[in-house]
């Protein structure tokens, strides 16, 4: 981890909050108690900031200087509010593609995925407070800068994002190695929303049964799963194939 | 590296070439010299083994026991013969797809290209014998052991592995950026070689002449290039959706 992707100490972080600094998620330590300590509190709060109380030893492991029981994660991107998002693309009779992330933790998958992304004109990526990835400077490399421009949107969890999803339109369709249908099946052509799992568990259970569709990509081999990047690009771009076939405009172009 | 993918000492590579242990590269000191240094040589010669002469820092920094002056780096697979492979699906009435990587340095990127052209059943991977991965642990680790099952063929050149596909019946097919076709829009229900270039440089000028049809991925955001990974990936299933949708059997089915 680079040091430029955190700070620490409690009135930097203090700082960094009141100056409208991306937040990607706070380290507190377990029994932090005083003043300044119930001013950031009160300020994570306010600003809807994730924050973990973790023991000392969970700090020290990510610096070694004087952090003071507190080490704020820096997110290198400025997250984007789904419903805005949303309502924007509509209002510019645009036919919108969405990717949400489930879960994916590697930050080379998720730079790998970004970058696709950003190459296939999709609208935006859509990740998980909890149990998601850093989006940080290495996130930033592997995406090939991708993640300066494509929008990101950070919600409480995937399941609301879904629901939000079906609810404003969009088809939403779960890539799982165990469902029945092939990929390229499904249709498209429609406001899509594609829903890519971790890469050791897939989907779970509950996001699974609130999408519309389980599409999987034919295996023929013996291993029976890609890397979870090759299989978000093989997707996207399917998503591709059938809007340029039926001679819809690129999601962005 | 690991230290199971080199082997070090004169009588040791004497022996392991004499066993026929496939090896990937040997390194030799500049000015070696003596009985050994000479057999070993002649065992080089007679078994096409790429050797390269080293000043001994370069060896130094591979290992610091007494290597003296040769290093064998070990291949973690058994090359295949490209000539005798292509002969044998013919026979077999099978539609062959391969995958040829002009370049390609990576290992993680050589190793997700091989898991999914596993998944997808391509025949051979084939990558050249200079200027391309060493296919040691790490290769078969993020190949997710894919390695240990699909084919994969060191050629003397890429351009010669083309040549050859050509005669042999094969479309060669270039996926580069710069190409004016939408790759979905070429037929890939025939015997197909797909090219895909180092991920800095893409595929050599050599290379690009000879192939029968170049290809682009289209792209719609302002980064305009796929990882490599990724790119093959797409080319690949949209080979295998091609076939699925002519109804031939899959390459490996």
């Amino acid at each position: 981890m680079e040091s430029s992707d955190y700070i620490y100490g409690l009135r930097a972080i203090i700082e960094a909050i009141r100056e409208g600094r991306p937040i990607d998620k706070l380290f507190i330590k377990k029994d932090l108690q005083g003043e300044l300590a119930s001013e950031l509190m009160g300020l994570v709060r306010a600003n809807h900031i994730v924050a973990q109380r973790v023991p000392l030893e969970r700090l020290n492991r990510i610096t070694r200087r004087n952090h003071q029981g507190a080490i704020a994660m820096l997110s290198a991107v400025t997250y984007h509010n789904l419903g805005n998002l949303v309502a924007q693309l509509f209002e510019d009779g645009i036919l919108p593609l969405v990717v949400l992330l489930d879960g994916i933790t590697d930050v080379r998958n998720f730079g790998a995925i970004a970058r696709t992304a950003e190459c296939c004109g999709v609208n935006a990526l859509i990740i998980a407070e909890r149990g998601s990835v850093s989006v940080g400077g290495d996130a930033i490399k592997t995406s090939a800068g991708a993640l300066h421009t494509l929008p990101v949107c950070r919600e409480r969890s995937i399941a609301g994002a879904v629901k939000f999803l079906k609810n404003s339109g969009f088809r939403v369709v779960a890539v799982s190695e165990k469902a029945q249908c092939n990929y390229t099946e499904a249709d498209y052509t429609v406001p899509t929303a594609l829903v890519m799992g971790a890469e050791d568990v897939g989907i779970s259970d509950d996001v699974l049964q609130l999408c519309d569709t389980h599409v999987a990509i034919p295996m023929f081999g013996h291993i029976g799963s890609l890397n979870v990047s090759v299989a978000a690009g093989v997707m996207m771009y399917e998503a591709v194939r059938q809007r340029l076939a039926a001679d819809f405009q690129a999601p962005n172009a």
